[in-house]
């Protein structure tokens, strides 16, 4: 049984997956997370992505959030803005003891990728989460007052600083995870998630042979855009690309991925943007691409899907 | 003002030292604390003796248990478990913070005195706790099944098993925190308190220069009794003085601290055995040294310091 394989970020592409895993074995999903956005965090290894992921696969994502664990507490992260450290980044007492574990395995030198697989398994993710690599990524964001790291413009300074430009330092150094380039040739079909193009999927086609790998694949790959009616669903995709000088919309996204992508998906509210996509020499899928629920989710990755 | 200077282990010396902190004022206090049962979990460096006196000064403490917080919860440590981390040794919520907070810190290079005075400022405690040594010690405990370290004998295995002899490792290269040995020096009075001999007491003993200056110094020094009627108040002092061929008795006690101690303080119902720690060219204080409440904690700390 060939394996699907997704490129995803965070919380857009955690609903899209959910939906994806309730409409095809898990076990088939091979999914490739963006870990440029990790931080070291109270000497803690954080990836927001990877565990975002895994924790909507495993049914315990927060329900409002997205990100972080239902029902979590913050006794540690209170007691710690006592002793004086920095709270901005909420960290849940029980998604705490995620990055303890993987700060100790990656201490006694386990790989990103070994110690991934652990937590899946652990919380009863049957689909394959993967890091991009087991090598550090991390995206930095070039601001009118400097560069600063990812977390630190987004969360702690609330996406606020006008973006210039992002780079993804270590890429260039990076190899994919072990199996990564491997599941891309081998796929039945590829889906790149509705994820921000520039700092989510950006990072993953960033390391050296994934974009290759990409556009040499026999599968056909699809891409759903992040972006509807010139919005982003989630996060500050639309605001972050006008100001670095792209054009806020799914045919931007689009043009992209242009040189990797055969199908492009659009919500209905961007039907008008079909001719210039085609022109791109894309096919389109015109769908109801807003998750609102369970029951959208499934339809849109049963279209997604169907359209490969 | 001179400082009254006190060597401390944990939960025993913890109690007595609330009662001390509330008769004397807490800045005249200058608490070496042992640092030998220190121990790594979950690559987190904890510091048992350090932390239980701490809060127990900052009034935080558990008031059953002695060590840990009041009211913590558990989530992470759970969490952590069904990560498969093991969960042997209890660690609260809130409790992890120090110890999230602390290794961050030792990571940043800051010496753990200099860490600990942070955390005692940051926890409203106005004694000075300091570590007996900024570098490592570590008790390793020989037993019929091998060499095992302390946390690993006490905790998760329950004292359960025989030990032959201790050692401290680190202990000969190590040299005494900032301070130590000239508030030793220029103390108004020194009190060993009511800790295990051998394993908290002792490691403090160990760090080159310490025990030298309580020989030396000018100030009087006073020692209080784990034990009473042969047993210990609190863990397993007596069980293991037994096993390694020493007496359980307050005069064995005595005996040990014999080149340093000016008065040593028996439980009244060892008053048999005045003589013999009289013999010893000891002083001796007979007191009630069960400190069941605050009240008898104050009365206890209130006869040492008269004696002295």
């Amino acid at each position: 049984m060939k394996q699907i394989v997704a490129l995803a970020g965070g919380v857009g592409a955690a609903r899209f997956l959910d939906g994806l895993a309730r409409i095809v074995k898990p076990q088939r999903l091979f999914i490739i997370s963006n870990t440029a956005d990790d931080a070291e965090l109270h000497g803690l290894h954080v990836s927001p992505d990877l565990d975002t992921v895994t924790y909507t696969l495993a049914g315990l994502a927060h329900p409002a959030h997205g990100w972080g664990l239902a029902g979590d507490s913050f006794q540690c992260l209170q007691a710690l803005g006592r002793l004086g450290a920095e709270t901005w980044f909420q960290l849940g007492d029980r998604d705490l003891a995620t990055h303890i574990y993987r700060t100790e395995r990656l201490r006694q030198g386990v790989p990103l990728s070994r110690i991934t697989a652990e937590t899946c398994s652990a919380l009863g993710v049957r689909a394959k989460v993967v890091p991009m690599s087991d090598d550090p990524v991390r995206t930095r964001v070039r601001t009118p007052r400097g560069e600063i790291d990812f977390q630190t413009w987004f969360v702690r300074r609330r996406a606020h600083d006008r973006v210039l430009s992002v780079r993804f330092a270590g890429a260039a150094q990076a190899r994919p995870a072990p199996g990564v380039l491997d599941a891309i040739r081998s796929a039945a079909a590829i889906i790149i998630c509705p994820s921000n193009p520039i700092i989510s999927i950006g990072p993953i086609l960033a390391v050296p042979g994934i974009r290759e790998a990409l556009r040499s694949t026999a599968a056909a790959v699809a891409a759903i855009s992040p972006l509807v009616g010139g919005r982003a669903l989630k996060g500050p995709a639309a605001r972050m690309m006008k100001s670095m000088g792209l054009r806020a919309s799914a045919s931007q996204v689009a043009e992209l991925y242009r040189d990797f992508v055969n199908v492009f998906v659009l919500d209905r509210r961007d039907a008008n943007l079909v001719p210039e996509v085609t022109a791109m020499g894309m096919r389109t899928l015109v769908a109801n691409t807003i998750m609102s629920d369970l029951h959208a989710k499934k339809a849109l990755a049963r279209a997604v899907v169907e359209a490969l």
